[in-house]
């Protein structure tokens, strides 16, 4: 007789997970909570217990559709339950401090998604009750998961290697074209106090930690223009038309703690570029460059190669020796958007096994939406650079 | 009080799938069973009921990790089990025949890796015992994913929309380098009484399969030519060297039933080519083009724009409209390679519960395999020209 | 007996060119004048007179290799001479007015290299001799030569005609490599006094130009910051070191005429760039994107198209009806960098005949010095907006 | 005083051009002849004698826009002139063999156009007649300008220099789209008299050459398949329609001396590519990439470098080290289809100085003329592999 009854122990301890929102955010979470323990040799297996939503039939639905084990509409009883160990905050902005704290403050480890808030003062408050529960070993994230795009995870390196000698440029800009059509309806997004801001908080908060990230220096000063194109969109909340009340696009310069030059775009109305998260890097020795519309792809100059053979490389981040790459498929199987999640988790339950406070924390998110309202203070004043 | 227990029954009747073999096939095929009911309206979700293997640690262990709820290493046992409903043939290409044709022969619908046999005397065996088993309702289907590329989906619709009119050329390389180096050591791929064939079987077949696909023709007539760079190989098997009996490369033309001539080359020689699985169509009216290290992307010129403004379009498909792109994540957020296997087992499932036998079926299979041995026999017989 | 003298005379009558300057702009300048009327309907046939130099030595042996019948080291009597109409000032910035003036009071067209002058003051006093000049039929051009990429001139046609809508995004960077090393020597462009400006007048000027040419709109202010990477570099002039007293690259943001949001770069230190000038414009119905290193080609999206097919079309810009390129040679036989002058040069003659006045004007090449100065004044005052 | 009259001798001595045949390439040899001792050292300066053509007022006015001094239709006067020390036979290739045998007769030098000639006979005569020439100091040079074009002379060096090691794979193909349109009118290249063969000798036998170029090896045996689409066209000569006499398109497969595969294509029906002249070769060590679209670029991906950085990399082929490309621009200011050219008569100019047999010669372009012929005759034969 040959057949074996797989035992639900596999002897790793298991990490209960509860996760509050189901959209798009959601959906991309539980696909990578799901998948996590199949691919990565994470010291725990996460347990799907329990999912958060406002709408009980919505949610209920969700849980099911997503393998969460339990549906819940009550995000208090939720962050509180013994079987829960992790929470995982996929919510708009505006609720990010409210969940957050109270997950740390019952003593979970929370995951936030981005940005870590809506304003700096609630960005201040979770960092306070995050250094508070770390002490408890308690840890916490945020969820910039393009730091686990392989690509820029080995910009990361190659930048810290020393490969591209002194920095001197940074270009970033997130493209993307969901709002171009004036006709467009009305979103939380484009709310004020459900978004914080725009395309600013939205994807330029991407960016502004993806170049911190890859480039391994802070910014520590902006000098920003915002502007509204459409005022106002069709709204059937509001019966009619809604005013806009956050910025369309945010064009940006930095100073970086070393003497880089950085030059900022977001916008959602790039005609025809769909999430073009693309970033440029000029070093004293080499450059980088990357457009997560191509994500298995980084571009790699070495400016010690010899001059005829010089040129910008095209490395396929897809080698066993690439980051997270090895965990997944052959070389040139590529991997989508969802695997940075998968990444993200791997890393942050390594973290939490180790007792390494997991990165992008809390404070390194706070520093994000400093950063953020610096470019909205600077615009508001005729552009006038502020040191962050 | 807010909580709902999640049923395990969502309404959808289950499906009980068993597989056999574990390796890079089984991995994949297994994220893809995990996955579909996330993301699909599939009539039926998978029950992931037993793997089957040889070695029964690693069986065992394998079916943990990717979530099958038992193992075994009798898959003859496996395949007359009341709660399998399903067997996929994940083995090397000897076995196929035999795994498939019991499965089928016990009522049970079969998905089969290609290249569906070794040799063509297998494959009409197998096609005949898949006639005889549609004939009671019980369905097969043969695994080339790539139909299953968004992209190449999308490439299939415009021809038959006659985006193209008349095709005159199809061009298709399968490229890839993990055998560049003369000392990478011996593999069951290399031996001929295992794999049957080298390049031509293991990814040359992918490009025949796809080309039909996409073109909507058939190949009527091949000219071929192989090569085998390196003759012996390092081999812990055979304690020193060991022969390889395969192509290393194969390079053929061919006609398709319409008229238009094809291009075809397949190797693991092409020092820098990770996947590249190529294909480009040009017609009357247009072309296509596409290369799977770029798998998101679809090249696209309408020859019938004003030639000022005409060019190959670079579609990012991703669009909600765009095949199976819509399951997934918003535009420009992009898939990877296992997503192919998600879509395939998703059309397998909604065409066993519709009652319409899925493609490619077992007599493609069989079609592709008689024009890999009519390449071989053009190659043995100084390239002439064998019609199919 | 069927041989035929050539006559000097095509029937066409002569201009006489005088040019003064002979490195890398009037290198180029004279392959543009040798060549004009061998591929152009040019309404007059360039004679190219004399040149103009510092160093008799050089001079005449430039002239000679260059094509022009003498060469002298008197620009003064060069621009009286009774047998030149038309003086091409290829020298340095800072005798640009002193050149271009004199020659137009003497009643010569003047075709003078960018940027316009160093200064607002002297670019205002060439405009005023540039107007009085024209009442007189005497004509004058500043050399904006992107203009004459038939990519660029083809991008002008598409935004004119409204393919983009209205314009919502202007991108444009200008990226070389040359003084990444911090080795590179001292050069006349690295000295405010020869110079102007660095990178900001070098190569910003050309995107300033540009961008204002493409979207048929002015900039009206910017907020700029500017950085010197390298502040002293080896000099044979001073006998060891010498103070870089210009920029070494300049980061800004605009507005425009009619809404749209700019943003601007320009550099001499990205590593691996070589020229590097890129322009992207995102509109509400399509969008625009160029490199000059693929200068052949336009990539051109048009978000009427239906989204399934839709996306940015690379355009290679050689077709007969495609702007200047049906001067030249069949579609896909690509054109250089040395073109866009003579195209330039096509151009100039044609309205010089005709009596229209060509473009760009002096007044634009003044705007242009403007909107330079304002990058600059603000990024003396804390990158303030700036109004133009 | 400063002005100093241009002699017309610069110390070198001049040497005397007649070309024969004043269409496209007429016209782009012209340029070349105009422009070459402008860029490059070569020893002589050409002076452009005479140039020859049917038409006796179409030829006078093509000699006074090309810039020769005379036009004659009488090619056996004008090869004969004592004024002539060359001559450039730019002809159909019906006439090759006769004009060029003469000239070499009269002891000129020849530049002809490719393909050698239509027939294999025709090429062996011409050989003759090159060799016997060159026993008096009399050169001759067949116009494969692709050898030219900076990165396939890069390409060159990088395979001779052993940076790809063994050679496993050629891959080629010379996409056009001329005569996708079935409605296109017939010409002479359709007409095989006239022309020899269709794709095949127009544009096939460019990557024959380049291939045999850039690998350093010779082509030892072809397996051919053609194919004519469209077997009438309007014909105005015929009042009518008129029959298709050559081949639309070639595919065929090869092996190469040293035992590498090859693969190529040449075809005027690949709607979409103007001038898709492209080459890849895959090597132990290493690859490289090209297409004539982006012919300042040659991609080489070094299989020598760390797995985690390698991947093709873009070479802007207009450093001042690479070849020919020092004596034009700065780098990244791009060269153009014209310039190959230059590049071809400068080499030629400098070998019959040399007394350095140029090349490509005479019997390199035999050597492609029996490739044709073979491919030709292994078409006619069921695709039958020929050794050549």
């Amino acid at each position: 007789m040959t057949e074996k009854a797989i035992s639900n122990d596999s002897g790793r301890p298991e990490l209960g997970v509860a996760m509050v929102g189901h959209a798009f955010m959601g959906a991309v979470h539980s696909q990578a909570w799901r998948s996590v323990a199949r691919f990565f040799d994470v010291p725990r297996t996460p347990r799907m217990v329990v999912l958060g939503g406002r709408d009980p039939e919505r949610t209920a639905r969700a849980a099911e559709r997503m393998g969460w084990a339990e549906s819940s509409t009550d995000w208090r009883a939720l962050v509180e339950r013994d079987d829960v160990d992790l929470v995982d905050v996929c919510t708009p902005g505006d609720t990010h401090a409210e969940i957050a704290i109270a997950a740390l403050e019952a003593g979970k480890h929370v995951l936030c998604e981005k940005p870590l808030a809506n304003t700096v003062d609630e960005a201040e408050r979770m960092v306070e009750a995050a250094e508070r529960a770390r002490e408890r070993g308690v840890y916490s994230m945020v969820a910039f998961n393009y730091r686990r795009v392989p690509a820029l995870a080995l910009a990361r390196q190659l930048v810290a290697e020393g490969r591209l000698g002194e920095l001197r440029h940074v270009r970033a800009a997130y493209l993307q074209d969901w709002l171009a059509d004036a006709e467009a309806p009305m979103t939380w997004r484009l709310r004020k106090e459900q978004a914080g801001s725009g395309a600013l908080g939205d994807i330029g908060a991407h960016i502004i930690d993806a170049t911190q990230f890859v480039s391994g220096q802070t910014i520590t000063g902006v000098s920003g223009l915002t502007e509204t194109f459409v005022r106002q969109r069709p709204s059937d909340a509001a019966g009619g038309t809604e005013n806009v009340t956050v910025d369309d696009c945010a064009v940006f310069s930095a100073r970086f703690s070393s003497g880089a030059v950085g030059s900022f775009e977001a916008t959602r109305y790039a005609t025809g570029r769909k999430n073009a998260m693309r970033l440029e890097i000029n070093g004293s020795k080499g450059s980088l460059a990357f457009d997560f519309e191509s994500m298995n792809e980084l571009w790699f100059h070495d400016g010690e190669e010899a001059p005829e053979t010089g040129g910008f490389r095209r490395i396929v981040v897809t080698e066993p020796t690439h980051p997270y790459a090895g965990a997944w498929w052959p070389p040139g199987h590529v991997l989508g958007y969802e695997h940075t999640f998968t990444h993200e988790i791997a890393d942050l339950l390594t973290a939490i096994e180790a007792g390494t406070p997991p990165e992008p924390s809390f404070a390194d998110g706070l520093h994000v939406q400093r950063i953020l309202a610096a470019v909205e203070q600077s615009a508001e004043n005729g552009s006038k650079y502020i040191e962050v």
